[in-house]
């Protein structure tokens, strides 16, 4: 009845297909430098307090990724990144393939350290060896958690110290920044990173990413077009962001995709199914048996069950989305719950 | 008052915007694998005739070039293209960044002969030098010229001959199919090329190509998602083909285009200023005392005015689309009249 | 007085020498193709009973990894290495630089197992993932260790049964195949690995690597030289190939340096230093207090000290070569003991 | 009787051979740090009057042009080449494989001049292209021609008043900076360039060629590491040059390869056969009848047959080198004498 498996199965909010409508028929100059994009990216500038940094859209995660973290490395320089990292699983050798090491850490909740930074820092002491030199981390993470301002400031003096950039993918951002217990804000990351994203896609928008590059980067749109990252009809990118970003919407969506989250969660673990671990954000992980898992998708139910836990027993990925009706929420927990054995 | 500048000066066709409103809501799984892409990949294999072909769908044009032909050449190949080629010039050395060359002939209207290819063939002998691989032709081409079906079928023997693959970059391709004196179909296409596209972007789409291969590639969608070209909510690209392709509309609006450039044309002649070179497609080319260009500039119309022709006269190129109003034409070409010199 | 640093610090073994200059008079064409490398390659392939095997000669260990492994990968897939793997450590990213991912798997002693590969193919089952192809070994390893006919065996089995490929980097193959225990032969590499290294550099060449395809690969000569692997005088590594080859001579260098190297270990052990670990081949591991170190290198002594072992210790490399002459052992046991603590 | 195909068909001269079996027994650290190459350096600053420049030393020519190419360019910046540089033609698309495109022009005579260099520079002038950022000449040139100080002081001042690099590959300097009416130095080089190269491998070493960077680059021995040009027996490149400068015997190799062109040349000529152009060199390019040619190489004479010259005829290359003895170039001239047809 309901898909759980990501949150970009629907298209977008209305209000950006309505802005994409009243805007269809001005004519603007490609490739991003119409005035929508420009009038997005000042307002972006504005609300991370950042009047001198960069603003560029992109339109896909995985293309912000490769083109970000390729613009920002020399040759032979390396990423550090979780083992989990979206670049170091998910982006099908990405990262690599523009000639940067991406050196993985085990992690064990999704988030990247001073210590794991450290201990690759350490163990690179050679000209035989690649230069680490950004540490790429997610927000939130592939796993769902979230870093605190207090977590992102320590990053930040450890690259400092260091020599190193950071670079924060924000595919999930809406959810980090509204989630419960969060603590950090646009103008923290604009001062905490040397670049990072807000996602559109995930929240929203049709597609569409905004980067944000603390220090200007001139050449940065040279490498968009080499990647076939520059979109013709750029002007889209900006009227989405435009519609998001009125009057707080972006963050209402994410607010909603928390809630929904927070409400499957809570429904769970009075199923007795508690979350796996610790999310505050919009994706859920539990452990169900196998057959259970079958009967929720035979009844129409979608998610991902990429984490066997044993013969018998996965790990299923639940996520919440700024469209997912409370209704859907709770007619998964009723199903699940026909379906459980009686305690 | 009007910009000529580009054929992606404006959104979609409302047919294709109300294609993606009325499917918001609807719940799909990503990447393009949605049964909205499916249905349109369909379309597209039965309007080739082309039931084996591979159809993949792709952001834009730049990046289709990209992955296509890197996914398309083996390590140490090399691809032919015309002087003039999209991905020679206006790609930011796309291609190189993937690590082929493109081997640039001179060539007089913008397309590529078989003595152009075989040129670059001879000269090509030894295990120091490049394989060339893969013929590159655009369609129209960055001229406005297009390709006959008697041109583009000893093309295809030309590389049969010769073991080299025939791609296709048909971002302007609804203008060359529709175009007067046009004899090329997209059956014809399917069976002499190896691979083709069918761009939306410059005819109707907010965004969005169709990638045809003649037999299939199985890694082909890796090479999609290692390029960051994969969209998450690629049910976009489906929705907005399938709209293009209902009764007819794509071509219905190339030829829309293709008339406004031929009014053009002959308006300019009339005034007695004929195009610098034979175009049937929608982008024209004419001569213009670059005080005259300054004079349609202040006027408030936009063009590109890329090639001076001595110090006192440029090469103007205007561009009609699928929303050009017939109007905006006759607006021009008025405004020009006012400031040529009586003969 | 003497450096254990490594098994290239001398030049080479006098054979070699002599050769090069009794043939330094004799004009051939460039680029291996003259006749010292064909007969060179000839007397290989009867070497490893492999009459249709592909033989190269190529300058050094790091090009010979990034040529061979960038030739036999498609693009988006992926090498499967030992997290100790040179290609994973200490090649400054050049596998990465060819846009290929190494998935490094942490392995206890330096080699990769079975287990280690299904760990690693299991965990890549989608297509927004690299396509793990290749597993790297090297033998003996970085850390010594050697493998076992039975190893060779079952891992070729397993990336039978995965379609993956085996590559083994020989760079220290002589080590190898003499050392004490061993049970591999050439023709075991031959029929086991689908690519395989005869390391000259390490053992008594001036340089040059021996790369032996299984499979001939017509293309191997652009990679070469697309890379800048193609040597000019090519003639070279057939001639000291040819010399080295010359009545076992190869194999009784690398005996001699396994010789040595058990000359140290046991006498280390006699001084109540045992081997860190057990490693039949050249390369001793053993932990000495850094005061001790310290006093080894004041002494004039050379070896690396990469790994602490907490704050006082130190895990230190001795390599002996072909070249290591009895007396500078037993000076250094000498040394050391004049060093130990009376116990 | 003799082969004129190249100049690097021998060995080396006896006293670069000398020099490696003097010092073959002493142990050295690896990788070009050792004192061998850290005084051969100090020599060819010393010649070059460049107190603060970086030396280093690398196996081939190919070798050379990709590593420091890639390493001086930024990603989307591309070379500016003639048509017949070697980096255009004859290295398998080495600059492309690092990702860099070479802009070709087409050059008369093989050298690149200011106003080649402005035609690419004024062509390339919107974020969609690539940027020129470096020429690319080769002195000698492919075809035997040799820039002179005037030639280069302006290349130098077009470079600069265009933010280029310029970058000069010597592999055959030698015959260069000694040809009748050289008016070149290495100081002129160090001052001119920012960066070139003096060949060793076409001049009397076994292999091997000094890059002198004008200014540091702190990071080149990383690039060299990832592409696989650091020779683990780095000290026989130190070893080779110091042999190589000692007494100026550099350039005496090279004037004698120059003479013995001139010999032939001036004997051609007599013959009736003069040169297809002027060349300084030790390259000689003449157009033969393709009988008479097939009568040479019957003969036993070898040479590159390259170039036809209409159905009967070819222009072919004749290579001289430090080894060349001037029996083998009367021989030569007798041998065609006897096969010309009486005047």
């Amino acid at each position: 009845m309901y898909s759980f498996r990501n949150d970009y199965s629907e298209g977008a909010h209305p209000n950006v297909l309505r802005a994409l409508a009243q805007t269809n028929a001005a004519q603007t100059c490609g490739y991003g430098l119409d005035p929508f994009c420009l009038e997005a990216a000042a307002q972006i500038r504005t609300l991370c307090r950042a009047p001198e940094a960069e603003v560029h859209f992109l339109t896909g995660g995985t293309q912000t990724n490769l083109v970000t973290i390729d613009a920002l490395l020399q040759p032979c320089e390396a990423v550090i990144a979780a083992h989990t990292g979206h670049i170091s699983v998910h982006e099908a050798g990405a990262i690599e393939a523009t000639g940067h090491k991406v050196c993985a850490v085990p992690s064990p909740d999704g988030k990247v350290s001073c210590e794991m930074v450290e201990s690759v820092v350490r163990s690179h002491s050679s000209e035989h060896m690649v230069i680490p030199r950004l540490v790429y981390i997610s927000d939130t993470t592939e796993t769902g958690t979230v870093y605190t301002k207090a977590e992102l400031t320590a990053l930040r003096r450890c690259c400092d110290s260091h020599g190193l950039l950071l670079y924060l993918d924000g595919a999930r951002l809406g959810s980090a920044l509204t989630c419960s217990g969060a603590d950090v804000t646009l103008p923290d990351l604009a001062s905490l990173t040397d670049a990072f994203s807000i996602g559109g896609t995930k929240n929203g928008a049709l597609f569409g990413e905004a980067l944000i590059l603390a220090s200007p980067c001139p050449r940065f749109r040279w490498h968009m077009k080499q990647r076939g990252a520059v979109l013709a009809k750029g002007r889209l990118l900006g009227v989405q962001f435009q519609a998001l970003l009125k009057e707080g919407l972006y963050f209402d969506l994410a607010r909603h995709a928390n809630e929904m989250a927070q409400r499957l969660r809570q429904g769970l673990e009075a199923l007795g199914c508690p979350a796996a671990w610790d999310s505050p954000s919009n994706q859920q992980f539990v452990i169900l048996s196998n057959s259970t898992i079958e009967a929720l998708k035979t009844a129409g139910y979608e998610f991902e069950t990429d984490h066997p836990e044993g013969p018998d027993r996965t790990c299923i990925r639940l996520v919440t989305s700024w469209a997912t009706p409370p209704q859907a929420v709770d007619a998964f927990l009723n199903s699940l719950s026909a379906l459980l054995p009686i305690r």
